[in-house]
């Protein structure tokens, strides 16, 4: 995105009258959360990445090629022409009633019941996490979240000025102990702690599940210290069992803050996501989100809304779920015939992603470009925590390249890592680079 | 919007826990900027105004009838067909590059030349406003806006605490010895001033065009002052005898942020805007908008980027050009017939709106409830200053109904005039009820 360098100050400009000799002249009238912007360090090598000899283990792209493209167009043709003055005019903040019913079905697959009121439909889920920050933090305000964590809600807790606390997790998911800790030490610390950000199913960049034990013990803890939870839940229906948990939201409606999304079991260009939260939440949800974008197009509602109520959109995640677990079976096939020893990793049972830890010594984030100029790309583990943590991990995502270019992907990167091993053994730690501020998701770790 | 009360607290819940009294549990976790958060006043009668024996001269909608839905619904059939894959998969944040070349192409028109480079994307105009204001504005940071500005803006600089100061205006726009003093005022005071915010072509709300002669010397009073232009411009294109307007980017590319929208020239409920900024802001807006959104709909900007390649757009924007004459001057000949002494009116020569004050004593937000019980709805003028003003104003849209519905609404309005005015002269100024705090904007507004 950013091969090009800023142009020159011309000559007179303001930054030449001011004196200043800094290549932005606009630096010294940015916001303070604005300062310390700077590129994902994913994205840095992103354009690389996409050409096509690269085997991309790093994007979250969901594999689109098992829809079915011509009903599709068939239905969105007699959406135009039949409903056309409503889908091109503006809607309401709060999003399309027929839809927020539909929404509503949904999650009743994960044990939710709820009001078609209480839902607010957002332009995609990464708004909905975006507006609910806004509602609730304020500068130096704490987050909790899993460590790792999504790049993206990393993103937002940065753009307002909110801090990340994270929480441990293991293979079952985020540790009650560990928040109880974090919890106390915030307390201790005189912070405010806003709310827990979890992603309990099919975890991004994890690959974890919450264990179904422990979510009313997390629910428990976070009532009792006043806490809010922020359940994100975009991988939820893709199950490689056709298995689902039960949501945070199910058992506590009035703490927990749902978001949801049709970018992984539908279509993620439509951008069409929500959030369900408790009433007078929810009411100022709808304000926040008007002086946001207005209102979500309108347009891309009643696609959604119409795929539903004629699409056998069940089968269809079937489906995706089914393509998905194929490409799981083959990532982790490779993984264990390929990957030197002293390497770990997750065993997702559902979702995009496997979390993988090398061996002591090696730091991904100095390893990418080494393994882009062998042809494969992953997303360093850095980019996943606020505090700096991650050097040791790598996200791979199994959800786009077919099962065999996952094979090789993972052949190519067993090979960097056999070398990177080899020279650490030889001559001691890589130096990575040093990488520093807040830094924003770029769409290809959604 | 809020027809239903918040639900009784539940026993057992966490604000009788706390021994809260009030009905929102989550009132004590609420961000600074959350807590004044209330609906638009005008929102509030929106229900009520939407029956379809009111005639509505409150909103801001387009009207689309024009628009070619057969020959729309072929084309997204098309594109769905052939390029489904693309159009419902994430993009990137900065915007599909075709359709920003596409984007030039149109500021063109009004003498801009850019660079697709540095234009992005936004889900509407809305989207673009919320991300210039995210970039600069801190808490208590001056915004300067013309006095009456649009709703929607006032709505973004709230959620960021930004303080609007506004200039006044005349029927030549922003008046520049009004903004001399008002930098002058605030740079006594020591306030940061981070931009000018104006609508320049066919103000929404206030109906005027600014002065050419005028555009250089703003230009150069904000350059003095080292204060960045926001220009706003979605009415830019429809000015009723086809006349454009210079944009102030055109001659100042360094200092102005310029904001366009498909919303009034296409279609709405795409939401699909743009930002043109100068370059080192440009990369910053997209880290902004990935974190606010990921990504604007691909499919949405796929279908504009047929559209206009594909349909004969300036001969559609010509059409929707004499449909709005039409109603401008339907509107200007009903209130010249019908209004009583002592009202005046601005003359659009472009865009949807007029803005009417009406004699001393009579309060529009007070007398807004008499008129819709009289079947005839409009935007009281307190709703687009951030400081109590424009109790004397209303702005009447003639943009959606028919001429004759703007002929009966306008009589209809005065005719709850004269009746107040009658009150006026007999119990002297009628009370409005009070309303505080930043008020967010409705779709309905826009």
């Amino acid at each position: 995105m950013t091969t090009s360098g800023p142009p020159e100050p011309k000559p007179g400009s303001q930054a030449n009258q001011a004196g200043h000799h800094n290549l932005d002249p606009h630096l010294d009238r940015y916001a303070a959360r604005t300062a310390g912007m700077t590129a994902s360090e994913i994205r840095a090598l992103f354009a690389v990445a996409s050409r096509p000899e690269v085997v991309s283990l790093a994007g979250g792209m969901p594999n689109l090629t098992a829809l079915p493209l011509d009903s599709l167009s068939t239905q969105i043709a007699e959406l135009v022409a039949e409903d056309g003055l409503v889908a091109l005019q503006y809607g309401s903040a709060h999003g399309v009633p027929t839809l927020r019913e539909q929404i509503c079905e949904i999650m009743a697959m994960e044990g939710i019941s709820a009001h078609p009121d209480d839902v607010v439909v957002t332009v995609g889920s990464q708004m909905g996490l975006d507006m609910v920050t806004r509602l609730f933090c304020d500068p130096g305000d704490v987050v909790l979240a899993e460590g790792p964590s999504y790049v993206g809600a990393l993103g937002s807790f940065a753009a307002y000025q909110a801090q990340v606390v994270h929480v441990a997790m293991d293979d079952e998911g985020l540790i009650p102990s560990a928040l109880r800790e974090a919890l106390a030490e915030a307390e201790r610390a005189g912070q405010r702690v806003k709310f827990l950000y979890t992603i309990p199913n099919f975890h991004n960049p994890a690959g974890v599940t919450l264990a179904v034990e422990r979510r009313a013990e997390i629910l428990e803890i976070c009532a009792a210290h006043g806490v809010l939870v922020i359940e994100d839940n975009p991988y939820g229906l893709l199950g490689f069992d056709g298995q689902t948990y039960p949501a945070l939201r199910a058992s506590d409606p009035d703490n927990v803050v749902y978001l949801g999304s049709f970018s992984k079991t539908f279509a993620s260009g439509l951008r069409v996501g929500w959030v369900l939260a408790p009433h007078a939440v929810r009411e100022k949800l709808v304000l926040a989100a008007e002086s946001a974008t207005l209102c979500p197009p309108t347009f891309n509602q009643l696609v959604v809304s119409r795929y539903l109520s004629t699409h056998d959109w069940k089968g269809q995640i079937k489906t995706f779920r089914e393509n998905y677990r194929q490409r799981r079976d083959a990532i982790l096939s490779a993984l264990e015939q390929h990957m030197p020893p002293g390497c770990s990793w997750t065993k997702p049972d559902g979702g995009f992603y496997v979390w993988v830890t090398v061996p002591e010594g090696v730091d991904t984030k100095a390893m990418l470009p080494r393994a882009v100029t062998a042809r494969v790309a992953y997303a360093s583990g850095t980019g996943f925590y606020a505090d700096g943590l991650g050097s040791r991990q790598m996200r791979l995502s199994y959800c786009y390249p077919t099962p065999e270019r996952l094979r090789e992907g993972v052949r190519r990167l067993a090979g960097v890592l056999e070398s990177e091993m080899e020279l650490v053994r030889t001559f001691g730690n890589v130096p990575s680079r040093a990488v520093s501020g807040p830094q924003s998701p770029s769409p290809d770790t959604a």
